[in-house]
């Protein structure tokens, strides 16, 4: 094949790969709210919800987050996004909780303070889109009732979004979301021994 | 089984369950400026690599983003990232390529003025992590030699961070990598009929 029957096939190939994706385009027309959620166990649910917060910010939308898990550490995201107090409403709830804790009904508490906090963010009509960031392990360990939690959230402003993370997320919570994606460990640093590092993990 | 030996019960295994993951973590104790794959059908790919750099702003590091795909589309990370562009060094090549440009010389001579700038990143000893935007995309496409961007990444300095988002990595650089996520595609809204919704995919 010369290289001009090589530019030609290519040039067919992307037109109609274009042809097909413009289709798509144009059939999908409707605007939403949506309820996004980010599981499995692979690197990369958290960072994903608040790289959603960064696009939203820059947009000129105003943002609401609690992080139900990270509160016994000091993360980049919290330090990076608390710059911005006018634009991002930052919570961090509970203690390090669950497995550091090992104490039940202090788990269920800090988890149950955390979902009110949850609740006025999903209420306040100033805020565009909200981040429940690790929400998904404190409804698998059954720490907040997932059907409560869903109504809730159902409750919402049309145009509200709203972005959960957290390995294990429970098969109603899949079931009610617009956009699920699950992230598969392929290969991890901490396995070769490397810690969690700077701006990368924490 | 009464209130007080289930709580009892779960206090056991969440002790052990700490003692496992305490003692993981003690024998990760190396450092080590990682490269991190990103890729599958799924959302979340690019806003993870974002959720990335605002970690890494928040603990004071400095970052360059180069990103191969989305030259044609005006984005919300891209808005909100360049407003420091005293931490953030953010490059958008290409003029929306692949599919919409059907030029194969085209996109080819833009893939390799990109990664011309992803090298002086590579470089600059004062960049700290880098994260290059879609470009699995690129070498997927064979725009680039895989081997020799690879090369040029296996260059870096010790503690510079590397993050490749895309689809369709391919096998050598899923190889070469530290930590590789893969994102699986479980529900799109897209495919219910909602567009792209700003603060989400844009």
């Amino acid at each position: 094949m010369t290289d001009t029957e090589k530019s030609q096939r290519h040039q067919k190939r992307m037109k109609r790969h274009k042809e097909v994706v413009d289709d798509k385009i144009q059939h999908a027309d409707k605007d939403k709210g949506l309820l996004l959620v980010i599981t499995g166990n692979g690197k990369g649910k958290s960072s994903s919800g608040f790289g959603m917060v960064a696009r939203a910010l820059g947009h000129n939308m105003r943002v609401g987050v609690v992080q139900f898990i990270k509160g016994a550490y000091s993360t980049g995201e919290e330090a990076f996004f608390r710059r911005f107090p006018d634009e991002v409403e930052y919570h961090v709830m509970g203690d390090g909780f669950t497995w550091d804790t090992q104490n039940l009904d202090q788990d269920i508490a800090s988890a149950k303070k955390g979902w009110e906090v949850c609740k006025q963010l999903i209420d306040d009509p100033n805020i565009d889109v909200v981040l429940f960031d690790e929400l998904n392990i404190v409804l698998k360990m059954r720490y907040l009732d997932t059907d409560l939690v869903l109504a809730d959230i159902a409750k919402r402003a049309e145009m509200k979004h709203v972005i959960i993370t957290g390995r294990g997320a429970p098969e109603a919570v899949i079931e009610a979301a617009d956009t699920v994606s699950r992230i598969e460990d392929v290969k991890h640093a901490f396995r070769a021994g490397f810690r969690a590092q700077k701006g990368i993990e924490l």
